[in-house]
């Protein structure tokens, strides 16, 4: 059995990732941190957990990172690289591999990761070293590493999709325009008023309008795939359910390219895929039909104009946007079968 | 004393029709049909109505029209054009106003309606009569009509911000692309298993792309204000929430257009309108705002791009974008100050 | 008009209040405090309310009282009584009245609020002076006071049906069980984890049982009624609703005593009530019918044993129990008609 | 593997069979029925399904049971009796075990169903043999059983708190008040106005009050626990959510019992099961933390009278209320370890 620590065990992440681990038959959780609730039962901070037996939570500094086989940081944005930097020998000599569900490692360069976080990246050699975990596309990467970044919520709804369009270049790299729907666990579980039930409820609304931190992700990985600079019209909205990201993105085709052509593209590049479905021509993914389960699915649609299209996908945030596909990198990077523990099917209804 | 009568008044913008006259000081509804509740007790179809009291519901045949001085039509798509044809000496004399909420007289062009719709229009000679009742845009017209045509409630969310922009020419008229989320209630109260709760619930989805009937209404608006033909792409999407409608806009600015030239344009249109407020700069729409009041609020962004911007409306369906407007539309053509019994605030939260 | 102040207005009581009252023919909003948002526009507080015209948020020691005619005071319990204890002159004199909406003034023994807050009254005066506001039953008390204590909205809920009951004795006092279910604006506009969407969503969970502040004041109002004192089961429910308390209350009838009995003595108590409504022979009240309105709508219904009877009561909690109640008592303060602003119907869908 | 047939595969029950099912590494699901959409792809009923194959649908008499091991009914109530008595040689013979999902063969009084569902029992000899299925107070009977009647959602979440203290007499059972609290899906998939999102958002009513279909069951099993009848006060819910039953239960003490002494009865039945949990001393049991999941969470609460104690208990109505304990009955009944497949921790949040 692996043995594995999650470092932040009291956030929504940490817990999926409890979730998922729960049903894999190869590992063990034997380490957990949670900060602010160390030592404190479980239960306490997730009271589901009471269901089951897990190790104590411990601080940070309690964490016996020489007994660990495999650690997921589930620590916020900015915290996470002076820890992470501190585990660099061990990450090099292959004896722990790392998966981290910050924002630290995605950005590639240390620029684009100043210029939207407002400070020099603080484990810049880790940074380049680290490999961006968007497991269908980066496989050979990921099953060398020791250091995953794993990839945005918003950013795989998109690249999922759009990567293998940019590729064959049939969809125009520079009218992209990603109009994208989030529940609310996207914001994590810290108490902030405009987060409260009440305020969620019975409302929709944009948010980080042209200036959201997971656009240089975005723009990283779709120019990876152009082969050019890329730079997508992005736009957010926050909404009444727990989890859930759909993305409806709307394309120009290039010369000679079809709706039947990238419906094409995708069946091709995700026929044998586990968790990557192109729907029935005409059928709409759902957020619904992807909850709680490591799936994207996605589809493409005629738009009106004949040069246009439509392309929709739908993950659950939590899964396939975080812990899920963290668990699909761990199985990787590990050598184990990659569906292994991420084989639910959705909670419906 | 108006006399009002409500025809297919067991639906949800018939409903809505009695909550916003119940505090109309002008009026009182004095016949209601309701075709399979018809002697029912109103209470047994809508029981928060058990509060008041109310005419009892009539079937269709048994209203009396020579009774009322204004009639709102809550029927059904198709099924109203045939009602209203028989009413056609009575408009024409001017003894009665009528406010049809259905879609049967929103488009001008009988080809457009057949082609939409399936079927030739009906009620052709009425049909070119009708009036569209797109409040601020439209009010010489509507306060001469005796038929006005409801606007449907994603063509309002999307006319009412992108009409003074394309008279002006701020905006190219070719690349205008909506992207709209509606609550539950905008697509009536039959029972259908899709919109069940726990269908709805935790879950966003697109539907008919490329094909939806507001389409047509959308064009026919779009194309008036820009002064030639306009075919703007539009995806509306189902979301867990009773009310609302959001619509965030893509569009190219015109050589020499700004962010700042559509905001002041926008001001400028409606600095003295009631119902129509531009937010303060960086301030984002939410439906939760406009929740059961006659008021669209509107707001443009930068987008990445400088020749983009975003622009996004929020309004009530059943207010602004059905009920509310019919009544805001009454109180223009019977010469009544054009706010009376819409004056609410948002209920919040 | 009437000038009105309202003492904390950044909360949910503060804007139902703002809510209410706009519609309120015979009163003007002049004052307004909202102390950590002092000087803040009233819309980057709540956005809804960027559509009207309101006076600035200030601290509370810049109020000025002599300048209002009646006061509103929504702070948080515990700090609302040293607060309203500076005014007592003004309050003697008859130049103010205020309606407190914290809990503050609604025990009448000094010793009750002593247990269950856990320190000592500091205006102990006042608390005795102070007239319960539960408006149908203590109108006389209401009409001739100048500081009154706005009922909770539970205790709302559970003295309107049983008041009357046990007045006539129709029910046992010793064996009351009550059963209610709230929405989350019950809890305040406060950021604390618990309230987040998605730890309310999905779930429906018991809180404060055994203990919860509102117990007091229950048994406060039912004791006087009983004529002796009454000890109630009283466990209240956290639920994914934004807006509504239903309460469903378990009672052995007295001998004699019968269903028919019980909605007897209802309908001779409310029949000529604007507010309270007792429905129609096994009409089930819900929090649906009553959203956004100062109605109680109730019922009694036979259980499966002869002596025995389940009552059920639906409001608003932040209308009729809160802030609706609050205007309908500053009506009957000032000599208003007891209804003005309140008329709104249920906000359904 | 062992070979599988759900009949009634289109509702909620049959879908959650699936998913369960899906990861259950000893059975294959060979065929299934959905009456009105055999024949077409499963994924036009249950789009989520599309990313797995499962058998075509087929219609009822196109099921083949000789090659079935197990058969799951989810059909509708009385539609159910008259199928499975066709089927009564092949149970007998032991070939097939049968698991029903429906009322048909819950209550084993002919008379007391003939009362409740106003008709003779179409097939009584094999209601007499039917064993009720829940669990853990059934499992000898369950191994031995060919057909198995699964009990209902509300009765699953009553008696596994109360049979227990019934037995041990720690209980009056004369005076229980059962107060429970639903999700949507209890009432099945059909096409239903009140069911639809807009009617059940943002409120919470009774229904069945003294007349609902799971009293008698509820009766049955409390009876056989406390050895003499019993006739339970219960109120159902209907409230905006999925899934889920709380019950909130009001129980009198029998004389020198205690809270403690029902803590310690309900620890000690509970202890080695694998489902049902007792929460620690003064954790509350939400829907939320059993979202999803074959578990029970129960506790007691001292109440305000020194003889009187409230009991919670949270199951998911789909899951521990139907398919999951569906699930839990097969493995017992086929000889594989009773968690098998249904291990999975609550999809939280």
């Amino acid at each position: 059995m692996l043995k594995i620590g999650i470092i932040g065990a009291s956030g929504y992440t940490g817990a999926e990732l409890i979730r998922l681990l729960h049903r894999h038959p190869q590992i063990a959780i034997t380490q957990m941190s949670a900060e602010s609730n160390a030592h404190q039962p479980v239960a306490s901070v997730f009271p589901h957990l009471a269901a089951i037996k897990l190790p104590e939570l411990l601080s940070l500094e309690e964490i016996d990172f020489s007994e660990l086989d495999v650690a997921f940081f589930c620590l916020p944005h900015g915290t996470t690289q002076t820890e992470i930097a501190k585990l660099a020998p061990r990450l090099q000599s292959g004896k722990l591999k790392l998966i981290d569900l910050s924002a630290d490692f995605r950005l590639s360069d240390p620029a684009s990761y100043a210029e939207w976080y407002g400070h020099a990246h603080q484990a810049v050699d880790l940074q380049t070293q680290a490999v961006y975990g968007l497991t269908e596309h980066f496989r050979k990467e990921i099953k060398q590493a020791s250091l995953v970044a794993n990839p945005g919520c918003y950013p795989t709804s998109v690249q999922l999709p759009l990567v293998p369009l940019l590729k064959e270049k049939l969809i125009d790299s520079d009218s992209i325009i990603i109009d994208s729907k989030s529940g609310t666990t996207g914001a994590g579980r810290k108490a902030v008023q405009a987060q409260l039930f009440a305020e969620v409820n019975e409302g929709i609304s944009p948010y980080g309008i042209g200036k959201h931190r997971h656009m240089p992700e975005i723009d990283q990985g779709l120019s990876i795939a152009a082969g050019k600079a890329v730079s997508a019209t992005f736009t957010p909205h926050l909404m009444p359910m727990s989890r859930g990201i759909l993305s409806t993105i709307y394309v120009k085709l290039t010369k000679g390219a079809s709706v039947d052509a990238l419906r094409a593209s995708l069946e091709n590049t995700y026929r044998e895929e586990y968790f990557v479905k192109l729907l029935a021509k005409g059928a709409a993914p759902s957020t619904h039909q992807v909850r709680g389960t490591n799936y994207c699915f996605m589809n493409v649609f005629a738009d009106r104009g004949e040069d246009r299209a439509i392309i929709v996908s739908a993950i659950d945030n939590l899964v396939k946007g975080a812990s899920g596909q963290a668990v699909q990198n761990m199985n990787l990077m590990v050598g184990f079968d990659e569906p292994m523990g991420l084989e639910a099917l959705a909670l419906v209804p």
